[in-house]
C-alpha cells in the first residue's frame, strides 16, 4: 500500500484496517508524513467519545477493557482500543502480556485494538496518543478506550485526557491513599473497585468516599463501581455509569469545555515539542561547533551565538 | 549613571564599583540590555580563575570564603565573590544572614562581594551566574569565588561550573554518603572537612577516601583538606591545594577543555531558555486563542496550528 498520507486517510475513513494500522504508525512516528496525515484526518474527527482507563499494574484494567468491549459490541457499536505502555519498547502489532485475552475480539471487524509503547520517538506517548485516537475517530469508531498500564505521570496524563476517565483500584490496594498520591483522585470521573470478590472492598470504598468528601469536586462526584471483571460482574453498572457521566457532560457545554481545555494543552505540548526539536537541532552539527569555536576565540559572546543558532539559515 | 550598556562596560573595566553593580543587575535580569552588555563585556573576559564552593547549609562555606578572601588579599590580588542563593528572594545589595562577616571586606576596594538570588527572572541562576562572573572578570578580578548555599541541583550545577570546585563537609555530616547522593563526589576537585576540631573527622576523611577509591576519577584524585575556618586553620593548605589543582589543570590543555565543555553547556542552556521564552510567547495572547478557536472549529489541525504559531509573523 502506498504511504501517501491523504490516500491512506481516504481508505481509513471507510474502515480499512490496514490503512488504519499504517496511519497510526505514521502519526506515532512524527515527521512530515505525520503532519500531512493529521491534517487530512482532522476534518473527519470529533464524533468519537473516549474513555480513559488507568490504575496500578495488575488491577485488572485489561479484563475490564475486554468486558467493556463486549458490552459495547452488544449494542452493535464499534470500538477502538489504544493500549498504552510507556514502559515497554514494543509497539504496533504487539499484544502485551496480559492483553492476550483481548485476542478474543481481535477477529471481530467491529473492534480495532492497538498497543502503543515508547519507541524513543519525539514527543512521546502523550502527543502520539491523541493523534492515534483521531485515526480511530476518523475511521468511524464511536467509542475509543484508552487504557494505560500504570499510574506514572505519563499514564495519568494520558488517561486523564479522555472524555470520561475511569480509575481502577483493588480492595486494599492502598486504601485510596495511593490513588491520591498518584494524582488519580483529580482525574477520576469514575472509580472501579475491581476484584470486588476479595476482602477489603468495604474499606476501600469507604476510604475513597472519605477522600472524595475532602476533595473539591465541583459539580460531578465520581461514582464508585464494584466489579469482578473476569466474571463480567458489575460491567453493566460500569457501562451505565459511563453513559451517565457522558450525558452529564453533554449538558451545559461541559464536554466542549473539557475538550477545549485538552486541545489547549495539546497545542501547547506540540509547540513545546517542536521547540525542543529545534533546540536539539540547533545544539548539534557543524554550525553549532563553528559558533562554539567562535565563542571560545571570543569572537562572539554566548548570547549572540545563541541568537545566531536560532536565526533562520 | 546612564544605563547604556557599552558605557557601563567602559567604566566597569576600570574597576568602577557602581558600574560593576549596575552591570551585574543588568545581565542578571536578561533582556535586550543584558545581551548588549554581555556582547560588550565578552572580549574583556577570560583571564579570571573561578573557584566554586558548595556544601550543605551550616557547613561553614561563608567562613571559608571569608578566610580565602583574606588569603588572596594577602598576596595583593583582587577578588570577586558571588554568593548564590536559589532559595532566597533577596538579591543585589543584600548581604545574607551568615554572610555578615564578609562585611569585614566590604570596605576593601580590592574585594567585590555580590549576593544573587532567584527573582523569577528568566533562565534562572544557572544562566545568570556565568554572566555575572564575566562582569567581575572584565573588571579585572583575577580570582572569582562562587559560593552556593546548599546542595540542591542548581547549586551543585553552579558550583560545579567553576575552574576548581571545592566541596565543604563537616565531621559526621553524613559520612560522605550524603555527598555522594547529592552528586558532590562527581564535581569535587577538592574536599574540605571544615570544623575539623570536632569529633568524627577521621571517620569522615576515611569515608571520603573509600568513596574516592570506588569512584572513577580519571587523572586527578580530589585532595581532602581539614580546616577550622573561623580560626583560619588549614586555610594555607586549602589555598595551596587550589593552586596545585590550577597548575595541574593548566598542564596539557585540561583547563581549556573544561572551559570549552562549560561553554558548550552554557550555549545549549541559553538556546533552550530562548526557546522556552518563545514557547511561552507562542502559547499565550490573541494569536494563540484565535488559532485554538480554529482548531476547535476543525478549520485547522493541531500540528498545522502549532507550525503557524511558530512561524515568523
Amino acid at each position: 500500500m502506498a504511504r501517501d498520507p491523504v490516500a491512506l486517510v481516504a481508505r481509513a475513513i471507510t474502515g480499512d484496517r490496514a490503512a488504519i494500522a499504517k496511519l497510526i504508525s505514521m502519526v506515532e512516528s512524527g515527521g512530515r508524513d505525520a503532519a500531512a496525515a493529521g491534517a487530512a484526518l482532522y476534518p473527519h474527527t470529533g464524533r468519537a467519545y473516549t474513555v480513559g482507563l488507568t490504575g496500578a499494574p495488575g488491577a485488572g484494567k485489561s479484563s475490564l477493557t475486554d468486558a467493556l468491549i463486549g458490552r459495547i459490541r452488544n449494542d452493535g457499536l464499534e470500538v477502538g482500543v489504544l493500549a498504552i505502555d510507556p514502559t515497554s519498547p514494543f509497539s504496533g502489532g504487539a499484544i502485551l502480556g496480559d492483553r492476550v485475552r483481548m485476542q478474543d475480539h481481535a477477529t471481530d471487524p467491529g473492534v480495532y485494538i492497538r498497543s502503543m509503547a515508547t519507541r524513543g520517538h519525539l514527543g512521546g506517548l502523550a502527543i502520539a496518543t491523541p493523534r492515534a485516537a483521531r485515526v480511530l475517530d476518523a475511521a468511524g469508531k464511536p467509542w475509543i478506550i484508552v487504557e494505560t498500564v500504570g499510574v506514572g505521570q505519563v499514564e495519568v496524563e494520558i488517561a486523564g485526557a479522555a472524555d470520561t476517565t475511569v480509575v481502577v483500584l483493588n480492595p486494599g490496594w492502598g486504601d485510596g491513599v495511593q490513588a491520591n498520591k498518584a494524582g488519580l483522585l483529580e482525574i477520576a470521573d469514575l472509580f472501579v473497585v475491581n476484584k470486588a470478590d476479595r476482602d477489603g472492598v468495604a474499606e476501600t470504598v469507604r476510604d475513597l468516599e472519605m477522600m472524595l468528601d475532602l476533595s473539591a469536586h465541583s459539580d460531578w462526584r465520581p461514582k464508585i463501581i464494584q466489579t469482578v471483571a473476569t466474571r463480567g460482574e458489575g460491567i453493566g453498572e460500569l457501562w451505565d455509569a459511563i453513559l451517565e457521566h457522558r450525558a452529564f457532560q453533554e449538558l451545559e457545554g461541559r464536554l466542549e469545555r473539557r475538550r477545549e481545555a485538552r486541545l489547549r494543552e495539546e497545542l501547547a505540548s506540540i509547540v513545546a515539542e517542536r521547540l525542543r526539536e529545534l533546540a536539539r537541532a540547533a545544539c548539534s552539527g557543524d554550525r553549532f561547533e563553528a559558533l562554539l569555536a567562535s565563542v571560545l576565540r571570543r569572537d562572539v559572546d554566548p548570547d549572540t551565538a545563541a541568537a545566531e543558532l536560532l536565526a533562520p539559515t
